[in-house]
């Protein structure tokens, strides 16, 4: 009908679907803008809150009062505690199995930004088959049998700016717990320079109006499990942002040695961003032109 | 390669792009669900933040002071006052013009939650030959050459319930103004029965928390103009939630009325769905079910 659409769609072979699972106290929301620009450009693009998340989240009632009363927040059970990393790995799996029924043209694309390294971990182990590349966006891609937590003390994160800001003990709340609410011109700057240092002041309380407080704890304990002949077989892609303070440089960099030890015939395939913690709120345009070059 | 391929995708010649606009007070993200489920079913899906919402979102200073000061609150300027109608609708008319050049293959299909039915009558009159259908979800369909504030005192509007919980005068700040962290569970329950009484609380929580204070006032003073011959051309249906209370039933059969009055030759396609004004969170199954039979 269109004899310009050979010309108009030179790529359209090899579209992808592109999975984007956010990381932490985020939602599907953050990925907007990254997702317009791949949608823009052909690509098939699925963002999903996990539940704890987004649409799905849960607070403290206390979050909720203001003034915040500082002792109950410390001590208030979260109500997102019993979340499991199975419950998010459940999510993506049938999430990727219904895009394969339906779409088996095109190759699966798995991006996962900061806590969801783990969720690439779970699900790369369990459906490899059916993933094409997996792509760590500044992510926790803890290595085979080891959990987020074990990593915490090591010095490669000591630089990190998230301990700092946490206002409750992980074991008494079953959660990470944050103020995206506060008053407090300290916390609040310590809180964007943590996540997002690259924004202005007015892209920082946007993002800060949609991050939610609690990040559910159990799922950081649980290590997980990444065999070469099943994980390890899928090509990865670690994009690795440069002024991270979230997760540290050097603590990116040992993520990488510790999966290219254990996959020597699969290492990883590494980018660079010189972005903060959120390069998809301040250079989506940068972080898609990497995606689309994978 | 796949013998099956033909047989799992047999709705691939009839695969369109949805183009979602979302209302004031909203953001990108309250398509999460919708867009979701329509993406597994291998449609095209978009959704971006209007200018001055979701990650582009601006607060007055007080809105983020707590304890409140009300008389402030009601009298600071809005940083986003300055938007117009043209604004948005010069965001959404790009977008239709990129994805047309990159995928002509595909029929464009515009949805317009809310206040974006003034969107879809901008967008529609401007660029009708690169749009298949508008969908009206609950929408502002105005009618020719009249505005949002021309139909506020009509007496199908006189049951909604968004006028008693704006809390300055928009002539002063230049926007609408909701306190959705509000601490008053009076206040509480007059926002979730205007916008969404078909959710639970915590799913009420969840919105509330991604919700922005300040919708601006200006788009809603712009009359628009959708004639027979461009706008009038374009199939259109209106999808009607039947226990809205923030843009009553009554309010929403007046739209359809005069719209088909405009254009006798292309009567509106009408579509119910039992819910409040947010079935993309409260029944986001059911709501693409009915976008599929379109």
């Amino acid at each position: 009908m269109n004899p310009e659409q050979g010309l108009s769609n030179p790529g359209s072979r090899t579209r992808k679907i592109f999975v984007l699972v956010h990381g932490g106290a985020h939602g599907a929301w953050a990925f907007q803008r990254l997702a317009s620009l791949l949608v823009q450009e052909g690509q098939h693009v699925i963002a999903q809150d996990l539940p704890g998340h987004g649409l799905l989240a849960r607070f403290p009632d206390s979050y909720l009062e203001r003034p915040l009363d500082p002792e109950k927040f410390a001590t208030e059970p979260s109500p997102v505690a019993r979340i499991t990393l199975q419950d998010y790995a459940d999510q993506v799996i049938a999430t990727i199995r219904g895009l394969n029924d339906r779409m088996p043209e095109r190759e699966i694309v798995l991006l996962g930004h900061s806590m969801a390294g783990l969720v690439l971990n779970q699900v790369g182990e369990a459906i490899p088959h059916l993933i094409s590349r997996l792509v760590y966006l500044s992510a926790w891609m803890t290595a085979n049998g080891r959990s987020f937590s074990d990593y915490m003390l090591a010095p490669e994160f000591s630089t990190g700016l998230i301990p700092p800001i946490l206002l409750a003990d992980p074991a008494v709340t079953g959660a990470l717990r944050m103020d995206f609410r506060s008053t407090d011109p300290t916390y609040q700057t310590k809180t964007k320079a943590a996540f997002a240092a690259d924004l202005d002041d007015h892209q920082w309380q946007a993002a800060a109006n949609l991050l939610t407080p609690d990040t559910p704890a159990g799922p950081l304990a649980e290590p997980t499990t990444t065999t070469p002949s099943r994980w390890g077989q899928i090509p990865r892609t670690y994009i690795s942002c440069t002024k991270d303070r979230a997760v540290p440089l050097p603590a990116q960099r040992r993520f990488i040695h510790e999966a290219d030890q254990h996959t020597p015939g699969n290492p990883t395939d590494v980018r660079e961003l010189p972005t903060s913690h959120s390069p998809f709120i301040s250079q989506p345009e940068q972080l898609t032109q990497t995606l689309l070059q994978l």
